[in-house]
């Protein structure tokens, strides 16, 4: 029989943190020049039949496709290509990927891009060995528990963190439905992150990557489980390292410290090492989820617009505390009132997203406050915020935070 | 053909964070009351023959060896013991684990203790598969590169992360060396890490196992690689971590909170998140390894010992801004005086260890100057400081460094 001690349980009412399983067997091979050496060797203990998955064509701008091609075509590999992958991947093509793999008796998958392009393959991957049309167990609710292809995956964007995780996000544009779907089978069995393949990112979705990522980061940090200080400390860490290296990369596209720090920011800021251990459920994600599903829009660029706005609803008395750690160890801001302190450092947060280039106002992006009701009852039809956030929030409260993004905002 | 931006080659002469692999397949299962629903699950994907591994008894005192017996036994499991395992495990102990698994043909390795009994068991396993003795391979360059029967462990003792890696470090009193060694296939498979389990580690164990967390923290933070935020503010992090919660369990050695915190630092801090992309070689540990090898005394005391004073020895023009962001970042010391505020926070590392209750002079623990000269000799020679530190460290370094631990010091 275990005696927990007192101290605690007056603190918390015995509330300690979570139980967690931590697994991430994803091969990480970070660093440049590594493809031509390392490629086809990984593949091979695959098969040989190749499956490259890829979006708007990006990486034939920029080389990276010839290079691809070359190696395996080089190393006798049978290639099939799954192209045109959207910024939010669609059904559609993830039936079209499923589709190609039966035909060809794929090996395994090549997602040659950033989160949208690896999230397709994951579901393409899973969608091989189902029975189902995959948008049965993406809307189902016990995520996907069956087989799926291998995954490798070449990433080209610092943001999602889906190259180390078992998490996709698809898009039915149909039914206005963004949904995720996740399952221990879908995560990528090798990664290769080379910075240098972000270079020839744009300013602009280098911005939107950052925000996804600081958005990770925010959505576990902001929660309500207690004790999770190596969590909570190194997101604060990881959240510093794209603080700095953001600006630099914007300014220098070609900064490979820069670039890498970004990188290597997306694939820790949600592989659990910052969420394990907590509960709850995420609120920005799943508001900005329905930004995208109804307008398409970047959703770096929505999850941009929401935090700031998002922060301020939600700080309150019970609250504020985690605001002034926020505040201090982050941005280095100090205030004798608490409140204050918590201020400034949203304000931080959204002159920092500004300063960044990225549009703060939701009219910027086109979108009007005419879906704002419809919207709002679908983030919370399709989650829990209701009653498992940092602070509940219910379709009045969505509809309110929607609203306080129609125009620029002072927080402090 | 990638081009480099002319800042960064201009600032470091093109020297860029090195690249990596981090491929980490511990299965880590984190919190209480898991052992009776997992287990023996866990163990029989391996096999139905186990050899339990473990230290002095500790385990017998608290419960955790009738439980772990119980349930095998309950689930009609063959088990073989090796029990004994020293604090600086010697090589005559993993030879007669060898044999034991040799002799009852065992399917799988359940180590359940502290990283002594773990490094023990890795070095087991790998001995099973090698036609050496296990010494062989360990003196040997190259690591070991075979196969190693499967590692489950039962931790016991946040301290040295070795549940969650793939290194051991071996001792042979008859030549006074205690040398490190690892591979690929000696990472455990799974971790079960239970802070209840810590709950009865006496003060003095907590104490020393959190200097030997933070020790292999600082001695990948102290590097001179550049353009690694990740890494650096992620260690930061976890030092923070530990260094608010080691005295917290120090007070109530049943807070649950603190003791997962702690559990976890250990897991995290060597298991190449801290410390990938960054390269040169370790300095305390090196020096620490000679004062256990002539000396057995407890590594994470030595390390405390020796770390004030070795960063006091090393501070200097080139290194101050590193020790100026530690103060800063990991005991929130200012100074407008670069080299007052990186004292402060080497003042603040000693003073941290004192108030654990670590006795911080070599005297204390019974080492006075008569092996220094050898030992400095001892600590070059197993390692490559003399060229590869972070400030590369001569005989005679060494032996200045072990000289200032003779007494109390002061710092800032």
């Amino acid at each position: 029989m275990i005696e927990y001690s007192n101290r605690r349980i007056k603190l918390n009412g015995g509330i300690i943190l979570d139980n967690f399983r931590f697994y991430v067997p994803t091969d990480i091979r970070f660093g440049k020049d590594r493809l031509a050496s390392e490629l086809t060797q990984v593949l091979d203990t695959f098969g040989k039949t190749v499956l490259i998955v890829y979006g708007g064509g990006s990486i034939k701008k920029n080389g990276l496709y010839d290079q691809v091609i070359d190696l395996l075509e080089k190393n006798q590999n049978n290639i099939v290509e799954l192209s045109g992958v959207e910024p939010n991947p669609r059904i559609e093509t993830v039936r079209r990927g499923v589709e190609l793999c039966r035909e060809n008796q794929v090996d395994v998958i090549l997602a040659v891009g950033g989160g949208s392009t690896i999230d397709c393959s994951k579901v393409v991957a899973a969608g091989f060995y189902s029975e189902e049309d995959p948008w049965e167990f993406i809307v189902g609710k016990n995520g996907y528990q069956g087989d799926a292809l291998p995954i490798v995956t070449i990433l080209t964007l610092a943001a999602t963190g889906s190259e180390m995780n078992a998490g996709a996000v698809i898009s039915n544009m149909a039914t206005n439905q963004k949904l995720g779907v996740g399952g221990p089978a879908m995560m990528p069995k090798v990664s290769f992150l080379d910075p240098t393949t972000t270079f020839t990112v744009p300013a602009y979705q280098t911005a939107a990557g950052s925000a996804d990522i600081l958005s990770h980061l925010f959505e576990s940090y902001f929660n309500v489980t207690e004790g999770t200080d190596i969590q909570d400390f190194v997101s604060e860490g990881i959240m510093r390292a794209v603080i700095k290296n953001c600006p630099v990369a914007l300014e220098t596209p070609n900064d490979y410290d820069a670039r890498a720090n970004l990188m290597w920011a997306s694939s820790l800021a949600l592989n659990g090492l910052t969420r394990n251990g907590k509960h709850g459920v995420w609120s920005c994600h799943a508001m900005e989820h329905e930004l995208s599903a109804f307008y398409d829009i970047t959703h770096g660029v929505g999850l941009a617009i929401l935090t700031p706005r998002w922060m301020e609803y939600v700080l309150n008395e019970q609250t504020v505390t985690k605001f002034v750690e926020f505040a201090k160890n982050v941005w280095g801001i100090e205030d004798e009132n608490q409140f204050t302190a918590a201020k400034k450092g949203i304000q931080a947060t959204y002159d920092f997203f500004k300063a960044c280039g990225i549009p703060m106002t939701l009219p910027e992006v086109g979108i009007d406050e005419e879906k704002f009701a419809e919207m709002a009852q679908q983030a919370v039809a399709h989650s829990t915020i209701k009653t498992d956030a940092f602070v509940p929030l219910t379709e009045a409260d969505v509809e309110a935070i929607y609203r306080s993004s129609l125009t620029e905002s002072s927080f402090a």
